[in-house]
């Protein structure tokens, strides 16, 4: 091929506003880029001339051709400067600044285009409302903070691309115009104006397809996948959002586990972290005992405590009557949360009884002894005993919680997040990822006598627990497992069935009848008595990890063009009225 | 990280079914695949154990534990097999197959699923409908050429993918779930729970985000992107299709082309064809006049020549007419096509009429001499200037059509195309890559006093043509061209307007007002004198790519999960009706 290949250097440029130092001195150089800053020194125009890779320093003389335009050139005006390279004054290198031991000389300056005064203000501490940002986010992501989240978020996905393609994934798009089964979320619809009165489905995920791409032998697959979901907005989820999707054949829960733990350690390593493997992992019943939550955040090692020994005989009512409920008593100590006042404690209770605790009891331990309102109702030896449980030291809390180990779980989960909010204890890690595994299969849904999947109706029942289908469906533990970092849900995955004797039965625990199956189901279950492989996958979150890495609290940092929390884009003004004749060819009419 | 990072061998499997010969013999191994072909010799099994790699030959002696599982497994049963990997005898070997040096002398055989008999054979001249492959279409991914397009398209995306990382481009995702802009072909729409009454469309292409994304200052942009358009559906069209898409800031037409050629070279040398470059350009006036087609396969190089001048002072009335009304008369020969009868060249006059023409004008060179039924109306030296100019030789035709240049043109170009496919004429190349540069800007809109865009809203006049916006507003050439390979548009792009000013007089001419602009195109409109740097880009559709290298004719036979030409997903039964409740929620009711 004769054609040569060009590097950045295009008609309008020779270089990047990135890319000079004292190397290229004396050589004449074209570039391109917007007008960041300007100031005049004694006469001398210095014009910052910005774009996406760096800053370089355009000087115009009085008298020489080009001041003239140097002057008309305002605040991101969009600008084409040829000059030689010139080594600044030593005094004058600016060592902050990549290209800071040159500037231009210029020796002809073009307005490639004017600009009007900006809305706002592109410096990074201009206090800028969120919905200005969004109206004008061609203006927020020329931010240099919004430009590098883009640009990482971009590079990393060919990090996992680069890193699944070794492994010899393959990514295989699946459709975007699917069938609605309205299980978990909303779908959004379109209707199909060849087929009136019927509609397609926006996916919640590749789920069904990238089944069927494993009975079809693709044996790896990928996809980073957009998924959609017509839910309530919060500031981590968007109508749409985009998710590492993965599914192989042949495998178990561990061989799944190592793929996603090199992948981590690809995406950190490219940011400079190492993350090291494998990931702890804990049994779902161990990780709601001990952090009272199904994604504790393990950079910090607090604990829960079952104390229920302890106060087996206990006097105090509302200890002997949870236990006499089957229920359990389980404590957390807050280091140095002695000093928590009266409302402290308070507004700790609040936080409990939000999630059905009927209270909560604390205890200071201060002058080698506890305090509490509660104190009467507890023994010596049981506060010995919780003293030596909990390692209580000098200017310590202990809370307890007694309820059904379902109430006291998350309740104690809460308080353990707010306990490490207010008290700050050191981080023992950075990055701190974990596998919980064993999700129960079904709980009871709530708005029928039948049960429901707790994550995903594919999911298998871990081997050996398949009897208790028949007998105690609630306790069927799962391969079902989520992947999670810093207290963040990251991903969530499962081996399924493979078998559709085993599916059956379990669609039919969720109330289906085999027409039900058929409809809602029909593509899976009719491809897996043709041969299908065992299989299992997981769905990473993409926007969420980006958020993390980026570390933003809003995904909407780590997405060009976020949607608002009322599903609106600011800057296409979407969703919008359409014409008459469209919804006529559509066969819809818009009713109150 | 001390995590081992998985080849592709996992719990079920220590190798795949392609990869093992003669240097593993002696090794014990566990593959797991699908029974592909079974064959009883002398009482001995032999199973062709098959996955996405290839396929291994599994023995089963009589007597031997496993012989009983491996007369159970049937045709596409899931197998995972143990065995020793033992040399077959010389005579033995299958050197036609990879891993045909070797078999597996089972010691251990689990049926991991059952299959049912499957719908249709999977040999590849089994004659099934496209209805039924679609219905089984996890069946039909698993024939070899499926499986091959599958992983080529793959495989194609990350060459894609390295290439334009290479040059820094970043890959940005864009919306979905944008604003509806009933400009070119119908827009797939989503209604908004959140904003009754109002919907989203589904994007037929990511032109206004990459663009404002280039006044963001992304410098270099691209997407493997989604698209979408309601039209009527045929064999090389999809409801939903992927399109490599790219925008680059500061460039001119020809800097786009080299990325472009880059990436083509790229693409093809991963399929081992050696594609050279720079690809030879045309201006789209000189496109029609010598093949009277803007996307003409230059695989052959026939051309279509002008006679107007041959025939200037012509006494036949369908030429003296034709160029008093300022016509054309152009021709075309083929070569050996004097065999042609009066019935095909009936049918050659259909074929020109059904475009427009009155009739077609037909020679034949026999023994020297012309015949024709209108030989009457030419003169000698006429006939000797049409043998020249068209270089005439034994046996060939010559077919001659006047009319206005844009009635002639698409005729003969029909007629080109035609007479390559009846005559067969050698390809001068395999792959025959051609930039078409400088489509008119505007046509007139059929509809309306106004004029429309031919190709884009927002592409640029070409520097020098800004002058006819005024004057002659139907001859101002553009910077709009396209890329065709072989007779296929691949893809479309423009340099576009950066100044807000042109923009708004191109609009003007469309016949938009202020508001109108706003409410259809204020995302672009608005970021144009806020810092808009000049910048131009392309959209590739990446499915007719693959499939010109599958070498399909159908689109269909490279996406993984296609729709029928009614828009249906016969696998998942899409589109389909919901629920009231769901409709009710959306506001919509269906009329009839």
């Amino acid at each position: 091929m004769t054609t040569t290949i060009p590097s950045k250097s295009t008609a309008l440029r020779t270089h990047t506003c990135g890319e000079l130092n004292a190397s290229h001195a004396g050589q004449t150089v074209t570039l391109s880029g917007w007008t960041d800053v300007k100031r005049n020194h004694g006469g001398v125009l210095f014009i910052n001339l910005r774009d996406l890779y760096g800053v370089t320093q355009v000087v115009a003389n009085p008298g020489s051709p080009v001041f003239k335009t140097a002057e008309e050139a305002k605040s991101e005006y969009v600008l084409r400067v040829t000059g030689k390279v010139s080594l600044r004054p030593g005094a004058n290198a600016n060592k902050n600044m990549p290209t800071g031991e040159i500037e231009i000389e210029a020796s002809e300056i073009t307005i490639l285009n004017a600009s009007q005064p900006l809305p706002f203000e592109l410096g990074e501490h201009a206090g800028v409302s969120e919905e200005t940002r969004l109206k004008y986010r061609f203006l927020d992501l020329r931010r240099p903070r919004m430009a590098k989240n883009m640009v990482l978020r971009s590079r990393l996905s060919q990090v996992v691309r680069n890193y699944l393609y070794g492994l010899d994934f393959n990514e295989i798009e699946t459709p975007l115009l699917t069938r609605s089964t309205p299980e978990g979320a909303r779908d959004f619809v379109v209707p199909s104006r060849n087929n009136p009165g019927e509609f397609y489905a926006l996916p919640q995920s590749p789920q069904q397809f990238k089944q069927v791409l494993m009975m079809s032998g693709m044996d790896r697959y990928f996809q980073l996948a957009r998924n959609f979901r017509d839910e309530e907005l919060r500031s981590d989820r968007q109508p749409e959002h985009t998710q590492i999707d993965l599914e192989m054949s042949f495998v178990d829960e561990q061989d799944i586990a190592r793929v996603v733990e090199g992948m981590m350690k690809a995406v950190f390593a490219y940011i400079g972290e190492e993350i090291s493997g494998p990931f702890p992992e804990m049994e779902y019943s161990d990780v709601m005992l001990k952090y009272g939550s199904d994604k504790p955040d393990l950079r910090y090692s607090l604990e829960i405590k079952d104390c229920s020994e302890i106060f087996k005989a206990s006097g105090f009512k509302v200890f002997s009557e949870a236990l006499a409920g089957s229920g359990v008593v389980r404590a957390i100590k807050g280091e140095k949360a002695a000093v928590f006042s009266r409302k402290d404690m308070d507004n700790l209770t609040d936080l409990v009884k939000a999630r059905g605790a009927k209270g909560l009891v604390w205890l200071r331990f201060k002058d080698g002894k506890f305090e509490s309102p509660t104190l009467k109702f507890m023994t010596e030896p049981e506060l010995a005993a919780l003293k030596d449980l909990l390692a209580v030291a000098e200017g310590d809390a202990v809370f307890i919680a007694a309820d059904k180990a379902a109430v006291a779980a998350p309740c104690l989960g809460a308080l353990r997040t707010e306990l490490i909010s207010r008290l700050k204890p050191a981080q023992e890690k950075k990055r701190a990822f974990l596998w919980v595994r064993h999700f129960p299969l079904l709980e009871k849904d709530p708005e029928s006598p039948n049960w429901t999947f707790t994550h995903n109706p594919f999911t298998a029942p871990l081997p050996g627990e398949e009897g208790k289908l028949d007998t105690d469906p609630g306790n069927v533990l799962s391969c079902q497992y989520d992947l999670v970092l810093n207290g963040v849900e990251l991903g969530s995955g499962s081996v399924r069935n493979h078998s559709r004797a085993m599916q059956e039965k379990i669609f039919g625990l969720m109330g289906y009848d085999k027409e039900q199956v058929q409809r809602r189901f029909g593509m899976i279950v009719n491809s897996l008595d043709l041969g299908a492989p065992p299989h299992g996958g997981i769905g990473i979150g993409y926007d969420r990890l980006i958020g993390l890495i980026c570390g933003t609290d809003s995904i909407r940092d780590v997405i060009a063009f976020p949607k608002t929390t009322s599903g609106a884009c600011l800057m296409s003004d979407a969703p919008s009225v359409i014409d008459d004749k469209q919804l006529k060819e559509l066969h819809l009419k818009i009713t109150d």
